[in-house]
């Protein structure tokens, strides 16, 4: 499902005839959910736990999204096989910047770049929870 | 489900169980996905027709996104009822510009920008779809 | 959304495009969606706390699945808007039995039967779950 | 992602974070959606068309479902490998039955059963949809 090369995982994602919509293309959110099991496979590639270990471990329950952004190029349909191309391009203090390449047979479909924190639960024990910075024995495993 | 006024509709929710992820906040793509269905409201909420009736009187299948982005400024998660204030800010050559303001209770919790064209399948009745102005008579039904 | 009266709970649901599939119809794994969305409403209409709650007091993380049935007596597209009736029609030893009738405007749309259980995590705290009785404080404010 | 051996196509699944819910496992719908994709694999491995071009050819917009139901045996979570295998169980005058057995490392996840028509849009050219018997030239090509 995903290699990672010089810093950059490749998930492959088989569109399916549910992903697609009445105009018989892909539903738009589709590619963001796509672009989010990208990061988890990117994260797993470079040997970062399971979240359920992570919050046992380092209290942190995931990477959730600060900001995310697409630019849909051209359309794709069920049957087609697209290929995510993800990296980290920028840490920032408490965030940092993956980029998705969607491709399909080399032509590009979509690219989406996501912001995230590490998140840890806010003391409350409520449902708030609160930007901390990545465990450093994490970044020491990821490239950049 | 939605009222319009000064060219803002208004458009509720209500979270699910199934709408959130392990980490029991929203799956953020979801986010996304209520966007697009409050965008529909807006065109139903100004006379509008619906996609299929679009498709024989006017060759348009829909409203296709060729960007959309999301700053998610708070969590939300099941039981939660969210509230989506939508209107188009900008109208550009053939796309134009919705803003959703999401909120639960007064506190803002996501906002979302999408742009959009309206699109007619391309010649050779593919998969391939083309950007087209919306048509005089829907332009005419909308503000701004 | 929803009100109890003689143990029955009303539902509503706007089908949106994104519910759709190509054959612009409502993709079926959306009537399941729908019908678990009405489950967790017919609990808290009858006073059953949100299961990050019951985790706590009771160590009950939800009531997930162990047979769920759908039977599809007529299409539903974007723009109707459905209304699921839920009842428990079944009581067993530790589980028990929703169905869910979803009509549009008194046509029937489908039936849902879902077969539950209250679930706790296995002792070794891992992935596993266990099904257990219903806590009987609960058990005491549904009806049958 | 398929293989067609003795009637029985194996589709293989990567569970997401976004496919688990609250309590930590796949919410459950997700089930049926992998059982769609894997009944269109078994179509596609077989020599069946796109529904896009079975349209032109046969006016078949695709096999809607009459009945569904899955049995939910253990739960999974993201990170496992689904492997569905996939047959037709049976043939009814319209109609007919897909089994899809759901395992995980041999383990059995899930059990899910379809059963599909043919489906033409109905005369009117509106929303109906009205069964059909599957064109010879495809159950030709369909064992059992």
């Amino acid at each position: 499902m995903q290699e990672a090369e010089h810093g950059v995982t490749r998930y492959r994602v088989a569109v399916e005839f549910g992903d697609c919509d009445p105009a018989q293309i892909v539903f738009f959110p589709n590619f963001f959910r796509w672009a989010d099991a990208a990061s988890r496979h990117y994260f797993a590639a470079h040997g970062i736990p399971r979240w359920e270990e992570a919050e046992r471990t380092h209290g942190i329950i995931g990477t959730p999204l600060v900001n995310a952004s697409g630019r849909f190029l051209a359309p794709a349909s069920y049957g087609d096989t697209l290929e995510i191309a993800s990296r980290i391009v920028e840490w920032r203090n408490t965030s940092f910047v993956f980029e998705h390449c969607i491709r399909r047979d080399g032509q590009d479909i979509a690219r989406i770049e996501e912001v995230r924190v590490c998140a840890t639960r806010a003391p409350a024990g409520g449902k708030a929870i609160r930007a901390v910075p990545m465990p450093a024995q994490w970044r020491a495993l990821l490239p950049g």
